[in-house]
């Protein structure tokens, strides 16, 4: 067992939903046993680290605790900082002049490889450092994982954004563009399937970064929706990239300021507002609207999956527990039980495994149209997104004759 | 006591999460009363009126109706046909040849004004038809009422978005705008200061369409919180006018068309975009982010005050209960209790005193500094988001002294 009187926690990356569950439960555990002294927090992520801006966390109150991991974003701060090895060595100097005995750094791949850099400098200079990733990202996006902390509330929220806009849009008829973050990775985009509260409901289509985007077959597409159902209710990744991977966004930005002589800077509403008017010009519809769900999904207070804030406080516990009882630095990662009713289970893995690797929607999970979901999809995240989810009903529409009298 | 043997529902204008509540009101209402032998919904508004696209709401059970009045959005579907006196005398002429003894519509101050004209060709047809308006708006703006049915729970997503979002700004600092609905009154916008979870928490800012903008004020002011707080988290109204009344947002997308050549339509998400840019550009700031909420705040399923869910069954409840009690058409409108606890009273009001006519945020509700509300203005919402709001808790920050041994 390593000898950890005194440990170090930080937070970093975009916050979510549940990164405060991970925080409180490395807090939590770490109070059961009585080697570990003393439990610091450091503020907004590495740079905090570098500048030592330290509190005890030792002197909260486990009520006090147990609150804050109900509250969404980041209790600690976070950064964008990307450190190099320089940055970690740095990283390393502090925690070394600070005694820690373990690093537990609550993030995403990026966060995963500078605890693996950090991880080698300790290493080199023959410290007995334990250095520990906890795995967050409302992307879904971590290697090995079957899925991510943070992930499931934002996807839950993503769900329920469809769900109440389909309705909407139902009630207007015509065409409704959700866009929905995730650059790389289409899980988020994915979840406004789950959004579907019955037959001929939207989304009807969904634009992930993991198949080539052309606005041919895009204005194909929502004219055959329109035909069919006489409205349309799409969902858009952010990342949505061309057949030569180059992103909407990004050719989009570069065109308008190109005509714009400079003067506009196309920014979060940009991609919705672009392909809601080309699908107003090409295809002549006048109800065309959209939203860019932007830091609303990842941030919303009060939707929240409950499976998600277990999963997160017990990844945080694990962390823990693994930096006690195993002689190596790593990864938590969750994994699903392999049979039986849906459970997660925890292990602790390799750094260099998903350290500034990016994991990306599989094959089976997208359907052979392109523009959908499977139900093997479906059926992956169906019991992440908890309990108490909106029950939708519809009226049964028992048909009137109308009269001629008239 | 009116004779009502058949009497018909719709719905107008833009969805809310309680208005299908008004629509079980009256409609479970209804079966308490044996004279009243039909109960008919109009799919679309008024136009499913001309069309006599009816359905037969007696036939429906009474728990599917319990369950969809749970459920945001028209369950009727809406529209946005603004009838003039042709199209009510048409309408008219299908309320008469079904036999209709009583209209039903839920809706904002341009529905009031459509049942106001129905009334007005039943009366001068000498046909024996009582007009009923039931309050429906999330802008709160309509005349004579404390509040209205929609407003609370769309109050509420604003509220907690904010909250999530000043916490999200809090652990990544920068400037954060939301721009939220409401084209004339303010109150929607005005409900972001209930998002504020401390002292020194966003939104710092709130900008209103009761008050004119001016982009110099606004530098300043941001210039100002950045300086104080380090961050600063803005909520915008998309209905922000200049001095001249002329709103923001015209100017901009007047401006841009203009600088592209027509070939840039701004939409949605273009008022954020262009402040964001603007706060980047002047002030030189890095971080800076926008969200416009969009569709998002009025359909989301999932987040509704119960407060609210009450009161919009109620005001469907006394609608019916007007109707078979007094002899004269009018406008359910609903107060609050002049004393005591929060209530709310319900009461039938001329239609002629609502009718096209908005409300805007009075002046005892906005601060002399003219970017905030007043204590006033929380009072008077709070009791409206209902209950179970998320509970946010922050870190004690005990502070660690730094070691210089590096």
């Amino acid at each position: 067992m390593a000898k950890l009187s005194k440990i170090l926690i930080a937070q970093g990356g975009g916050p979510t939903a549940v990164i405060n569950q991970s925080l409180v439960g490395i807090a939590l555990e770490a109070r059961r046993h009585p080697q570990i002294q003393a439990v610091y927090g450091a503020f907004h992520g590495v740079r905090g680290i570098v500048n030592q801006d330290f509190i005890d966390l030792g002197k909260e109150t486990e009520q006090n605790l147990l609150e804050v991991a109900q509250t969404p974003s980041a209790a600690l701060g976070s950064t964008r900082d990307k450190p190099d090895r320089k940055y970690c060595e740095e990283i390393f100097r502090v925690v070394q002049a600070q005694g820690i005995g373990a690093l537990f750094y609550i993030g995403g791949n990026d966060s995963a490889d500078t605890v693996r850099i950090v991880s080698d400098a300790a290493r080199a200079a023959n410290y007995p450092l334990r250095c520990v990733h906890i795995p967050k990202t409302i992307d879904n996006d971590l290697m090995v994982n079957d899925h991510t902390p943070g992930f499931p509330s934002a996807a839950r929220f993503v769900a329920q954004a469809f769900m109440g806009a389909d309705l909407d849009n139902a009630s207007l008829p015509g065409v409704y563009l959700g866009v929905v973050m995730g650059r790389h990775a289409g899980f988020l985009t994915a979840a406004a399937a789950l959004g579907r509260t019955g037959p001929d409901t939207g989304p009807h289509l969904i634009y992930l970064p993991e198949r080539a985007f052309s606005l041919d077959g895009f204005f194909k597409s929502v004219k055959e929706t329109m035909d069919r159902h006489g409205r349309c209710v799409v969902a858009v990744s952010e990342g949505i990239s061309d057949a030569k991977g180059t992103p909407i966004a990004t050719t989009l930005a570069a065109d308008v300021q190109k005509d714009a002589h400079g003067n506009v800077e196309l920014g979060g509403g940009a991609l919705a507002d672009y392909l809601g008017k080309a699908i107003k010009d090409t295809l002549g519809l006048k109800r065309v609207r959209g939203d860019t769900f932007g830091y609303l999904q990842r941030s919303f207070a009060g939707c929240v999956s409950d499976v998600d804030q277990r999963e997160a406080r017990e990844a945080g516990r694990a962390g823990l527990t693994f930096a006690l009882d195993q002689d190596r630095d790593g990864s938590v990662t969750i994994h699903r039980a392999p049979s039986g009713p849906y459970a997660a289970q925890y292990q602790f893995t390799a750094l260099e495994e998903l350290a500034a690797k990016t994991r990306h929607m599989p094959d089976a999970f997208i359907a052979a149209t392109g523009t959908d979901v499977t139900p093997a999809f479906s059926g992956y995240l169906a019991p992440l997104l908890g309990s108490g989810l909106p029950k939708i009903r519809r009226l049964q529409r028992h048909s009137v004759v109308a009269t001629t009298n008239r």
